[in-house]
């Protein structure tokens, strides 16, 4: 029988269809893989192909914009918002527009052509997170922006356009719907209960264990109760923190080790599926301590989190129309799966 | 330079980038089309393999099940819901659950395995929404139901498993969210100015002109200021009307007219891109006008509409992250080239 569900969390309903009940070998065969250019613009001895450099994590004492460097942030080339130009919001007639203005980086995670995230060392990845830490840190001093949303496509039917690893950040001057309405039910718990709704959730999962993928002394791989898709992950930290620029650097290690252990877990379960991997964390924070309207802006109610989305089924008409997904394989199972690799 | 809009209907922000400005011919390699299977449920002579039917249309006084329907809709052979069983809704720890129940439905729009719904005759299209209009109007009148969602899924990257032109109805037991969201600015437009906003749209978008795609006696086509989507379009009947099982004949053999002349644009122009046509209506409404509760459950203020969504954009990690989309064109281009097919 299938299942309607809801979680505090996302706060939408979700179809759970058993009937439809699939399993690892039944998802959607794949295009073909992305078209490979002649010249990849990540690769060394390409720097000049890209826009100029913005961070990068070089120990050779080698020269900005030439090979050397470890992991390399660089202004998309296609950005879908620019940093230069003013800052402009209107109405036009019952419509509101507002300029272009954010930025939007790449994060180009190996000078190796062909190595995938979860091929890499876990301070390889560990070095990815410390450059998505140090971007959002610098990012967050341009008063313009409101939120910081870093995220990767990984396959070309997660969105990819090129193969060589990467990620993206792109600094928006609003913060997304999708994040308010996750800090909606946070505050609203936080201010009934004085506790962290993600902290709550957590507990209760862990208590439960069914959608526990992955349980380590420093973080959570779960998938939700109330999941979209197929094989959704999220991975949390069990101690809270609204923050991810606050991980120390033991706390990144620990993230890396568990990233690599999940992505491991879905390559041989699902043969290497696209996926998206998304950041949420809590927006931009302006106020110190000090300022009486701190509490305002205070959103030390929400817990960082990344959501692993494999992408094996189609979003189609339904999704469209209604808001709500159908997800033909239920979670429980997922996890089990998962956490028999 | 990119811009970022807001429409007063769906009330989310998109960014419209203007770099990255795709033109017809850039949009995305499709994969292979749909595997047929060695003998088509859907085609005269295997009515056997399909659950029986619930409707069809027949003139030549042929039998239920048999060969000789025009259109012919049976229960999906996979169904996301039920239409049996007990209406069960209770928490679980944080979480909220509710039984699968629901009806879904599978319209075969023609008995010609090779004529997509752009091939059709103008009456053969009537037919289809006439069943359409049929099943709403039966299926409301089972009271655990409270919306009936209708799309079509053409293409594989559009979600469709058979190529055999179909579309599919989903009878939930909730009011989808996307209808919600749309339902909850009406409501207060029209609280507000005694107006529709959608009308407002309409009236100010046929003043302007730059967006129509399509103008009729009836019907007004249109890209809407804050489209998601490359080529994305909206038909709405020009007089106001909140629910599309009212529609009588002549309006559904206009409205027949109106989506086979934007189809074979879209046809024209993308080469059959993958697309999902998505109807949006009103709830189903259960009171008489003589019940003191009737205003509360009134939705005269919203005006039912066809959106078609050309499948020629990738949703990634950006988009599930902030639930804001990335159009790289402009609307004002796409019905331009709309136009001018």
């Amino acid at each position: 029988m299938s299942e309607i569900r809801w979680g505090p969390i996302k706060q939408k309903w979700v179809i759970i269809a058993a009937e439809r009940s699939l399993r690892p070998d039944d998802f959607i065969t794949r295009e073909e893989p992305i078209r490979e250019p002649k010249s990849c613009p990540f690769d060394y001895g390409n720097e000049g192909i890209t826009p100029p450099e913005i961070f990068a994590i070089r120990t050779d004492g080698s020269r900005a914009n030439s090979p050397g460097w470890k992991v390399r942030v660089v202004s998309n080339k296609f950005p879908a918002l620019r940093i230069e130009g003013e800052m402009k919001r209107e109405g036009v007639g019952l419509y509101d527009y507002m300029s272009g203005i954010g930025a939007h980086e790449v994060v180009i995670e190996t000078p190796e052509h062909k190595k995938r995230i979860h091929d890499m060392t876990v301070d390889e990845i560990k070095l990815v997170f410390y450059a998505w830490q140090e971007r959002m840190k610098d990012l967050a001093k341009d008063n313009r922006f409101k939120y910081i949303q870093i995220f990767k496509n990984h396959g070309a039917q997660a969105g990819a356009s090129l193969a060589h690893s990467h990620s993206q950040i792109i600094a928006t001057p609003i913060i997304p719907s999708t994040v308010t309405n996750e800090l909606i039910p946070c505050k609203e718990h936080f201010s009934k209960k004085e506790r962290c709704l993600f902290c709550d959730v957590l507990k209760d999962e862990i208590l439960r264990g069914d959608r526990i993928v992955l349980l380590t002394d420093f973080f959570v791989v779960f998938c939700p109760y109330d999941s979209f898709f197929p094989f959704e992950m999220w991975i949390l930290p069990r101690e809270h923190n609204h923050d991810f620029t606050t991980l120390n650097s033991d706390g990144l290690y620990q993230l890396s080790i568990t990233l690599k252990d999940v992505l491991t877990k879905l390559l041989n379960l699902l043969n290497d599926p696209p996926l998206n991997i998304v950041l949420h964390t809590s927006p931009i924070q302006r106020l110190s301590p000090s300022h009486p309207d701190y509490w305002r802006t205070l959103v030390q109610d929400y817990h960082w989190h990344i959501e692993l989305i494999p992408r094996l089924t189609r979003i189609a008409g339904f999704e469209w129309g209604t808001g709500y997904y159908i997800n033909p394989t239920f979670p429980e199972e997922s996890a089990r799966l998962l956490r028999d690799v």
